[in-house]
Protein backbone atom coordinates (compact mmCIF):
# COMPACT_ATOMS: atom_id res chain seq x y z
CA UNK A 1 0.00 0.00 0.00
CA UNK A 2 2.66 2.58 1.12
CA UNK A 3 3.58 3.66 -2.67
CA UNK A 4 -0.28 5.15 -3.01
CA UNK A 5 0.45 6.24 0.62
CA UNK A 6 0.78 10.47 0.20
CA UNK A 7 4.64 10.84 1.90
CA UNK A 8 3.47 14.35 3.59
CA UNK A 9 -0.21 16.23 4.32
CA UNK A 10 -1.36 17.61 0.67
CA UNK A 11 -0.75 21.27 1.04
CA UNK A 12 -3.42 23.57 -0.27
CA UNK A 13 -1.37 24.49 -3.46
CA UNK A 14 -1.57 21.01 -4.58
CA UNK A 15 -5.53 20.84 -4.32
CA UNK A 16 -6.76 19.69 -7.62
CA UNK A 17 -10.25 20.87 -7.17
CA UNK A 18 -11.78 24.51 -6.33
CA UNK A 19 -13.83 22.78 -3.81
CA UNK A 20 -13.73 22.83 0.32
CA UNK A 21 -13.84 19.94 2.33
CA UNK A 22 -14.69 20.40 6.28
CA UNK A 23 -14.76 17.51 8.63
CA UNK A 24 -16.65 17.87 12.23
CA UNK A 25 -14.85 15.44 14.71
CA UNK A 26 -15.63 14.49 18.50
CA UNK A 27 -17.35 11.97 20.65
CA UNK A 28 -21.12 11.36 20.51
CA UNK A 29 -23.14 14.14 21.60
CA UNK A 30 -20.52 16.62 21.22
CA UNK A 31 -22.58 18.77 19.15
CA UNK A 32 -21.36 18.05 15.57
CA UNK A 33 -24.59 17.41 13.70
CA UNK A 34 -25.98 21.31 15.46
CA UNK A 35 -22.21 22.79 14.03
CA UNK A 36 -22.82 21.39 10.93
CA UNK A 37 -26.41 22.31 10.40
CA UNK A 38 -25.33 25.73 11.66
CA UNK A 39 -22.30 25.67 9.16
CA UNK A 40 -24.90 24.44 5.95
CA UNK A 41 -27.28 27.49 6.38
CA UNK A 42 -24.13 30.30 6.85
CA UNK A 43 -22.72 28.48 3.52
CA UNK A 44 -25.80 28.69 1.88
CA UNK A 45 -26.25 32.04 2.72
CA UNK A 46 -22.81 33.00 1.56
CA UNK A 47 -23.76 31.62 -1.76
CA UNK A 48 -22.16 28.52 -1.54
CA UNK A 49 -23.06 24.99 -3.00
CA UNK A 50 -22.86 23.06 0.11
CA UNK A 51 -23.44 19.57 0.91
CA UNK A 52 -23.56 17.95 3.82
CA UNK A 53 -22.94 14.29 5.06
CA UNK A 54 -21.66 12.24 7.28
CA UNK A 55 -19.15 8.82 7.74
CA UNK A 56 -20.26 5.76 8.20
CA UNK A 57 -23.23 5.74 5.66
CA UNK A 58 -23.18 8.65 3.69
CA UNK A 59 -24.02 6.49 0.33
CA UNK A 60 -26.52 3.81 -0.65
CA UNK A 61 -23.57 1.36 0.22
CA UNK A 62 -22.87 2.90 2.98
CA UNK A 63 -25.80 1.97 4.64
CA UNK A 64 -25.26 -1.51 4.40
CA UNK A 65 -21.83 -1.38 5.52
CA UNK A 66 -22.88 0.95 8.26
CA UNK A 67 -25.98 -1.15 9.08
CA UNK A 68 -23.44 -4.41 8.77
CA UNK A 69 -20.20 -2.47 11.29
CA UNK A 70 -23.21 -1.28 13.90
CA UNK A 71 -25.84 -3.79 14.00
CA UNK A 72 -24.42 -6.71 12.59
CA UNK A 73 -22.15 -10.04 14.00
CA UNK A 74 -19.04 -9.07 16.01
CA UNK A 75 -16.26 -8.41 13.76
CA UNK A 76 -12.38 -8.27 14.65
CA UNK A 77 -10.52 -4.90 14.39
CA UNK A 78 -8.84 -5.61 10.70
CA UNK A 79 -12.49 -6.12 9.83
CA UNK A 80 -14.13 -3.12 11.05
CA UNK A 81 -11.11 -1.15 10.06
CA UNK A 82 -11.92 -2.34 6.21
CA UNK A 83 -15.53 -1.70 6.64
CA UNK A 84 -14.65 1.93 7.27
CA UNK A 85 -12.53 2.25 4.93
CA UNK A 86 -14.93 0.58 2.30
CA UNK A 87 -17.52 2.91 3.25
CA UNK A 88 -15.37 6.15 3.05
CA UNK A 89 -13.51 4.95 -0.32
CA UNK A 90 -17.08 4.84 -1.74
CA UNK A 91 -18.42 7.84 -0.51
CA UNK A 92 -15.19 10.03 -1.42
CA UNK A 93 -15.12 8.85 -4.47
CA UNK A 94 -19.13 9.06 -5.70
CA UNK A 95 -19.79 11.47 -3.52
CA UNK A 96 -17.62 14.13 -1.99
CA UNK A 97 -14.83 14.53 -4.56
CA UNK A 98 -17.66 14.86 -7.46
CA UNK A 99 -18.54 17.87 -5.28
CA UNK A 100 -15.10 19.25 -4.73
CA UNK A 101 -14.98 18.93 -8.59
CA UNK A 102 -18.43 21.58 -8.80
CA UNK A 103 -16.89 23.53 -6.22
CA UNK A 104 -19.22 22.49 -3.82
CA UNK A 105 -18.66 22.95 0.29
CA UNK A 106 -18.78 19.77 1.11
CA UNK A 107 -19.03 19.10 5.14
CA UNK A 108 -18.86 15.92 6.80
CA UNK A 109 -19.54 14.72 10.30
CA UNK A 110 -16.55 11.95 10.58
CA UNK A 111 -13.86 11.18 8.65
CA UNK A 112 -10.81 9.72 8.89
CA UNK A 113 -9.65 10.96 12.42
CA UNK A 114 -12.55 9.08 13.87
CA UNK A 115 -11.14 5.95 12.27
CA UNK A 116 -7.80 6.79 13.98
CA UNK A 117 -9.32 8.13 17.32
CA UNK A 118 -11.77 4.97 18.50
CA UNK A 119 -9.53 2.24 16.71
CA UNK A 120 -6.26 3.62 17.98
CA UNK A 121 -8.24 3.76 21.34
CA UNK A 122 -8.86 0.32 21.31
CA UNK A 123 -5.47 -0.67 21.15
CA UNK A 124 -5.92 -3.11 18.65
CA UNK A 125 -4.02 -1.00 15.58
CA UNK A 126 -1.45 1.18 15.40
CA UNK A 127 -2.77 4.78 14.83
CA UNK A 128 -0.20 4.67 11.61
CA UNK A 129 -1.83 1.81 9.75
CA UNK A 130 -5.14 3.09 10.32
CA UNK A 131 -4.81 6.32 8.94
CA UNK A 132 -2.19 5.05 5.90
CA UNK A 133 -5.48 2.59 5.41
CA UNK A 134 -8.19 5.56 4.90
CA UNK A 135 -4.97 7.63 2.99
CA UNK A 136 -4.93 4.82 -0.13
CA UNK A 137 -8.86 4.73 0.35
CA UNK A 138 -9.40 7.99 -0.16
CA UNK A 139 -6.29 8.70 -2.82
CA UNK A 140 -5.07 10.82 -0.04
CA UNK A 141 -8.08 13.24 0.49
CA UNK A 142 -7.43 15.15 3.61
CA UNK A 143 -10.40 17.89 5.20
CA UNK A 144 -8.83 21.57 4.41
CA UNK A 145 -10.33 22.17 7.53
CA UNK A 146 -11.07 19.78 10.82
CA UNK A 147 -13.08 20.75 13.83
CA UNK A 148 -12.47 19.30 17.06
CA UNK A 149 -16.00 19.35 19.10
CA UNK A 150 -13.83 18.79 22.07
CA UNK A 151 -15.64 17.32 25.42
CA UNK A 152 -14.20 15.44 28.49
CA UNK A 153 -16.56 12.21 28.54
CA UNK A 154 -16.35 12.68 32.73
CA UNK A 155 -18.62 15.70 32.20
CA UNK A 156 -20.70 14.43 29.54
CA UNK A 157 -21.40 11.52 31.56
CA UNK A 158 -21.64 13.31 34.82
CA UNK A 159 -24.56 15.57 33.61
CA UNK A 160 -26.44 12.67 32.28
CA UNK A 161 -26.08 10.25 35.53
CA UNK A 162 -25.13 10.00 38.87
CA UNK A 163 -21.87 8.41 40.13
CA UNK A 164 -20.78 5.80 37.04
CA UNK A 165 -20.64 2.14 37.47
CA UNK A 166 -18.14 -0.34 36.77
CA UNK A 167 -19.42 -0.76 33.00
CA UNK A 168 -19.92 2.98 32.57
CA UNK A 169 -16.26 3.56 34.29
CA UNK A 170 -14.55 1.38 31.15
CA UNK A 171 -16.52 3.31 28.75
CA UNK A 172 -15.69 6.32 30.05
CA UNK A 173 -11.79 4.85 29.98
CA UNK A 174 -12.62 4.02 26.20
CA UNK A 175 -13.56 7.50 25.87
CA UNK A 176 -10.90 8.52 27.45
CA UNK A 177 -8.39 7.47 25.36
CA UNK A 178 -10.31 8.73 22.24
CA UNK A 179 -10.14 12.16 23.63
CA UNK A 180 -6.39 11.91 23.91
CA UNK A 181 -6.14 10.82 20.43
CA UNK A 182 -8.30 13.00 19.25
CA UNK A 183 -6.49 15.92 20.69
CA UNK A 184 -3.00 13.95 19.73
CA UNK A 185 -4.12 14.37 16.12
CA UNK A 186 -4.83 17.77 16.79
CA UNK A 187 -1.86 18.87 17.74
CA UNK A 188 0.10 16.82 15.08
CA UNK A 189 -1.77 19.20 12.55
CA UNK A 190 -2.20 22.42 13.88
CA UNK A 191 -2.67 24.03 10.23
CA UNK A 192 -5.83 21.52 9.17
CA UNK A 193 -7.08 21.22 13.08
CA UNK A 194 -9.49 23.82 15.18
CA UNK A 195 -9.89 22.60 18.70
CA UNK A 196 -13.53 24.41 20.50
CA UNK A 197 -14.43 23.92 23.40
CA UNK A 198 -17.72 21.66 23.02
CA UNK A 199 -19.25 22.73 26.19
CA UNK A 200 -19.55 26.42 24.94
CA UNK A 201 -23.07 27.88 23.49
CA UNK A 202 -23.21 26.52 19.84
CA UNK A 203 -23.64 29.81 18.44
CA UNK A 204 -20.19 30.66 20.41
CA UNK A 205 -18.63 27.70 18.79
CA UNK A 206 -20.26 28.28 15.09
CA UNK A 207 -19.02 31.98 15.34
CA UNK A 208 -15.21 30.60 16.55
CA UNK A 209 -15.96 27.47 13.16
CA UNK A 210 -17.28 30.76 10.98
CA UNK A 211 -13.60 33.12 11.28
CA UNK A 212 -11.48 30.05 11.16
CA UNK A 213 -13.18 28.87 7.74
CA UNK A 214 -14.11 32.30 6.49
CA UNK A 215 -10.59 32.52 4.75
CA UNK A 216 -10.52 29.69 3.46
CA UNK A 217 -13.50 29.47 1.05
CA UNK A 218 -13.45 30.02 -2.31
CA UNK A 219 -15.80 32.74 -4.18
CA UNK A 220 -19.20 31.72 -3.96
CA UNK A 221 -20.29 29.95 -7.41
CA UNK A 222 -23.37 32.00 -7.16
CA UNK A 223 -25.08 34.55 -4.87
CA UNK A 224 -28.35 31.97 -5.46
CA UNK A 225 -26.31 29.11 -4.54
CA UNK A 226 -28.03 25.95 -4.42
CA UNK A 227 -27.52 23.37 -1.30
CA UNK A 228 -28.16 19.47 -0.94
CA UNK A 229 -28.24 17.17 1.91
CA UNK A 230 -26.97 13.60 2.00
CA UNK A 231 -28.51 10.71 3.79
CA UNK B 1 0.21 -0.56 5.87
CA UNK B 2 3.61 -1.65 5.02
CA UNK B 3 5.17 -2.66 8.31
CA UNK B 4 2.12 -4.95 8.50
CA UNK B 5 2.79 -7.24 5.68
CA UNK B 6 5.30 -10.12 5.53
CA UNK B 7 8.51 -9.35 3.79
CA UNK B 8 8.39 -13.33 2.42
CA UNK B 9 5.77 -15.62 2.15
CA UNK B 10 5.74 -17.58 5.49
CA UNK B 11 7.00 -21.10 4.72
CA UNK B 12 5.48 -24.06 6.33
CA UNK B 13 7.86 -24.16 9.53
CA UNK B 14 6.62 -20.49 10.49
CA UNK B 15 2.90 -22.14 10.57
CA UNK B 16 1.47 -21.23 13.86
CA UNK B 17 -1.50 -23.87 13.44
CA UNK B 18 -2.10 -27.66 12.57
CA UNK B 19 -4.54 -27.38 9.97
CA UNK B 20 -4.31 -27.21 5.92
CA UNK B 21 -5.43 -24.46 3.15
CA UNK B 22 -5.88 -25.39 -0.06
CA UNK B 23 -7.32 -22.51 -2.77
CA UNK B 24 -9.06 -23.13 -6.06
CA UNK B 25 -8.47 -20.64 -8.44
CA UNK B 26 -9.00 -20.00 -12.38
CA UNK B 27 -11.49 -18.61 -14.40
CA UNK B 28 -15.65 -19.46 -14.04
CA UNK B 29 -16.16 -22.49 -15.73
CA UNK B 30 -12.81 -23.62 -15.22
CA UNK B 31 -14.27 -26.33 -12.53
CA UNK B 32 -13.46 -25.02 -8.90
CA UNK B 33 -16.43 -25.98 -6.86
CA UNK B 34 -15.96 -29.97 -8.65
CA UNK B 35 -12.65 -30.51 -8.06
CA UNK B 36 -13.03 -28.88 -4.44
CA UNK B 37 -16.42 -31.28 -3.81
CA UNK B 38 -13.43 -34.41 -4.82
CA UNK B 39 -11.39 -32.85 -2.74
CA UNK B 40 -13.60 -32.58 0.34
CA UNK B 41 -15.01 -36.24 -0.44
CA UNK B 42 -11.36 -37.82 -0.41
CA UNK B 43 -10.04 -35.45 2.33
CA UNK B 44 -13.35 -36.89 4.79
CA UNK B 45 -12.37 -40.65 3.55
CA UNK B 46 -8.56 -39.78 5.24
CA UNK B 47 -10.24 -38.89 8.23
CA UNK B 48 -9.63 -35.11 8.11
CA UNK B 49 -11.53 -32.51 9.33
CA UNK B 50 -12.70 -31.01 6.47
CA UNK B 51 -14.14 -27.04 6.20
CA UNK B 52 -15.75 -26.59 2.01
CA UNK B 53 -15.54 -22.69 1.99
CA UNK B 54 -15.71 -19.51 -0.66
CA UNK B 55 -14.94 -16.16 -1.98
CA UNK B 56 -16.38 -14.20 -1.37
CA UNK B 57 -19.49 -14.81 0.49
CA UNK B 58 -18.08 -17.46 2.97
CA UNK B 59 -19.68 -15.65 6.01
CA UNK B 60 -22.75 -14.04 6.79
CA UNK B 61 -21.16 -10.35 6.54
CA UNK B 62 -19.40 -12.12 3.60
CA UNK B 63 -22.88 -12.36 1.41
CA UNK B 64 -24.15 -9.15 2.37
CA UNK B 65 -20.66 -7.47 0.81
CA UNK B 66 -20.64 -10.04 -1.91
CA UNK B 67 -24.65 -8.93 -3.02
CA UNK B 68 -23.00 -5.45 -2.68
CA UNK B 69 -20.48 -5.84 -5.04
CA UNK B 70 -22.11 -8.25 -7.46
CA UNK B 71 -25.11 -6.74 -7.27
CA UNK B 72 -25.23 -3.39 -5.77
CA UNK B 73 -24.48 0.24 -6.72
CA UNK B 74 -21.35 0.34 -9.41
CA UNK B 75 -18.49 0.56 -7.43
CA UNK B 76 -14.57 2.29 -8.60
CA UNK B 77 -11.68 0.18 -8.08
CA UNK B 78 -10.42 0.80 -4.57
CA UNK B 79 -13.90 0.42 -3.13
CA UNK B 80 -13.99 -2.83 -5.05
CA UNK B 81 -11.02 -3.88 -3.83
CA UNK B 82 -11.53 -2.96 -0.08
CA UNK B 83 -14.47 -4.96 -0.67
CA UNK B 84 -13.06 -8.07 -1.06
CA UNK B 85 -10.60 -7.89 1.28
CA UNK B 86 -12.83 -7.05 3.94
CA UNK B 87 -15.01 -10.40 3.45
CA UNK B 88 -11.34 -11.91 3.16
CA UNK B 89 -10.42 -10.69 6.64
CA UNK B 90 -13.79 -11.28 8.22
CA UNK B 91 -13.87 -15.54 6.69
CA UNK B 92 -9.75 -15.80 7.47
CA UNK B 93 -10.81 -14.47 11.23
CA UNK B 94 -14.04 -15.92 11.66
CA UNK B 95 -14.16 -19.04 9.62
CA UNK B 96 -10.49 -20.37 8.26
CA UNK B 97 -8.36 -19.63 10.98
CA UNK B 98 -10.35 -21.05 14.09
CA UNK B 99 -10.97 -24.41 11.50
CA UNK B 100 -6.76 -24.14 10.84
CA UNK B 101 -6.42 -23.67 14.41
CA UNK B 102 -8.54 -27.32 14.85
CA UNK B 103 -6.14 -29.19 11.88
CA UNK B 104 -8.91 -29.22 9.74
CA UNK B 105 -8.24 -28.92 5.92
CA UNK B 106 -9.42 -25.69 4.85
CA UNK B 107 -10.62 -25.86 0.81
CA UNK B 108 -11.49 -22.41 -0.71
CA UNK B 109 -12.97 -21.89 -3.70
CA UNK B 110 -10.97 -18.76 -4.58
CA UNK B 111 -8.87 -16.54 -2.03
CA UNK B 112 -6.57 -14.03 -2.76
CA UNK B 113 -5.20 -14.49 -5.61
CA UNK B 114 -8.19 -13.97 -7.53
CA UNK B 115 -8.16 -10.49 -6.45
CA UNK B 116 -4.60 -9.63 -7.82
CA UNK B 117 -5.57 -11.46 -11.27
CA UNK B 118 -9.09 -9.67 -11.86
CA UNK B 119 -8.27 -6.37 -10.34
CA UNK B 120 -5.04 -6.55 -11.93
CA UNK B 121 -6.22 -7.09 -15.26
CA UNK B 122 -8.46 -4.74 -14.51
CA UNK B 123 -5.60 -2.44 -14.78
CA UNK B 124 -6.67 0.28 -12.21
CA UNK B 125 -5.15 -1.08 -9.13
CA UNK B 126 -1.38 -2.13 -9.09
CA UNK B 127 -0.63 -6.21 -8.29
CA UNK B 128 1.42 -5.12 -5.47
CA UNK B 129 -1.01 -3.03 -3.58
CA UNK B 130 -3.95 -5.52 -4.19
CA UNK B 131 -2.45 -7.99 -2.51
CA UNK B 132 -0.43 -6.15 0.10
CA UNK B 133 -4.35 -5.40 0.87
CA UNK B 134 -5.06 -8.80 1.23
CA UNK B 135 -2.19 -9.74 3.30
CA UNK B 136 -2.64 -6.97 5.75
CA UNK B 137 -6.80 -8.29 5.96
CA UNK B 138 -5.48 -11.50 6.71
CA UNK B 139 -2.70 -11.03 9.20
CA UNK B 140 -0.40 -12.85 5.57
CA UNK B 141 -2.26 -16.04 5.48
CA UNK B 142 -1.19 -17.82 2.16
CA UNK B 143 -2.96 -21.25 1.07
CA UNK B 144 -0.57 -24.30 1.93
CA UNK B 145 -1.46 -25.51 -1.34
CA UNK B 146 -2.89 -23.36 -4.55
CA UNK B 147 -4.43 -25.41 -7.45
CA UNK B 148 -5.08 -23.24 -10.51
CA UNK B 149 -7.35 -24.58 -12.89
CA UNK B 150 -6.11 -23.43 -16.16
CA UNK B 151 -8.45 -23.16 -19.30
CA UNK B 152 -8.05 -20.86 -22.45
CA UNK B 153 -10.81 -18.16 -22.31
CA UNK B 154 -11.44 -18.38 -25.85
CA UNK B 155 -11.32 -22.03 -25.92
CA UNK B 156 -14.35 -21.85 -22.59
CA UNK B 157 -16.13 -19.44 -25.06
CA UNK B 158 -16.33 -21.57 -28.53
CA UNK B 159 -17.59 -24.61 -26.81
CA UNK B 160 -20.27 -21.86 -25.71
CA UNK B 161 -21.13 -20.26 -28.64
CA UNK B 162 -20.06 -19.23 -32.14
CA UNK B 163 -17.99 -16.29 -33.36
CA UNK B 164 -18.42 -14.08 -30.54
CA UNK B 165 -19.59 -10.46 -30.98
CA UNK B 166 -17.50 -7.26 -30.00
CA UNK B 167 -18.91 -7.36 -26.42
CA UNK B 168 -17.80 -11.07 -26.48
CA UNK B 169 -14.41 -10.01 -27.44
CA UNK B 170 -13.67 -7.35 -25.46
CA UNK B 171 -14.88 -9.81 -22.25
CA UNK B 172 -12.58 -12.38 -23.80
CA UNK B 173 -9.46 -9.67 -23.89
CA UNK B 174 -9.94 -9.51 -20.38
CA UNK B 175 -10.49 -13.05 -19.79
CA UNK B 176 -6.96 -13.65 -21.22
CA UNK B 177 -5.50 -11.19 -19.14
CA UNK B 178 -6.64 -12.86 -15.94
CA UNK B 179 -5.74 -15.89 -17.27
CA UNK B 180 -2.02 -14.12 -17.81
CA UNK B 181 -2.48 -12.90 -14.17
CA UNK B 182 -3.04 -16.18 -12.75
CA UNK B 183 -0.23 -18.12 -14.38
CA UNK B 184 2.37 -15.21 -13.66
CA UNK B 185 1.34 -15.60 -9.90
CA UNK B 186 1.45 -19.44 -10.46
CA UNK B 187 5.08 -18.98 -11.96
CA UNK B 188 6.31 -16.64 -9.40
CA UNK B 189 5.45 -18.96 -6.62
CA UNK B 190 6.25 -22.67 -7.66
CA UNK B 191 6.23 -23.84 -4.20
CA UNK B 192 2.68 -22.90 -3.75
CA UNK B 193 0.94 -23.18 -7.30
CA UNK B 194 -0.08 -26.67 -8.66
CA UNK B 195 -1.31 -25.52 -12.21
CA UNK B 196 -3.66 -28.13 -13.97
CA UNK B 197 -5.23 -28.36 -17.89
CA UNK B 198 -8.77 -27.56 -16.94
CA UNK B 199 -9.67 -29.06 -20.39
CA UNK B 200 -8.80 -32.75 -18.52
CA UNK B 201 -11.22 -34.93 -17.24
CA UNK B 202 -12.41 -34.24 -13.45
CA UNK B 203 -11.20 -37.24 -12.15
CA UNK B 204 -7.93 -36.75 -13.87
CA UNK B 205 -7.79 -33.36 -12.11
CA UNK B 206 -8.44 -34.60 -8.93
CA UNK B 207 -5.53 -37.35 -9.13
CA UNK B 208 -3.10 -35.00 -9.55
CA UNK B 209 -4.29 -32.37 -6.82
CA UNK B 210 -4.49 -35.72 -4.46
CA UNK B 211 -0.90 -36.69 -5.47
CA UNK B 212 0.21 -32.92 -4.93
CA UNK B 213 -1.47 -32.56 -1.82
CA UNK B 214 -0.93 -35.96 0.13
CA UNK B 215 2.70 -35.46 1.41
CA UNK B 216 1.79 -31.98 2.80
CA UNK B 217 -1.31 -33.06 4.88
CA UNK B 218 -1.12 -33.57 8.86
CA UNK B 219 -1.86 -37.16 10.15
CA UNK B 220 -5.70 -37.30 10.22
CA UNK B 221 -7.68 -36.15 13.82
CA UNK B 222 -9.79 -39.80 13.58
CA UNK B 223 -10.28 -42.41 11.03
CA UNK B 224 -14.15 -41.06 11.79
CA UNK B 225 -13.08 -37.62 11.09
CA UNK B 226 -16.13 -34.89 10.54
CA UNK B 227 -16.87 -32.16 7.67
CA UNK B 228 -18.79 -29.48 6.96
CA UNK B 229 -19.62 -27.44 4.37
CA UNK B 230 -19.72 -23.47 4.80
CA UNK B 231 -22.05 -21.28 3.25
Amino acid sequence: MSPEVPAAVPSAADRAHPGRLVSLEGGDGAGKTTQRDLLGAWLTDLGHEVVLTREPGGTALGQVLRDAVLHGEDVDPRTEALLYATDRAHHVHSLVRPALARGAVVVTDRYLDSSVAYQGAARSLGDEEIRDLSLWATRGLLPDLTVLLDLDPAIAAARRTGAPDRLERESLDFHARVREHFLALAAAEPDRFLVLDAAAAPQEIHAAVRARLAPLLPAPASAAGSSGTAR
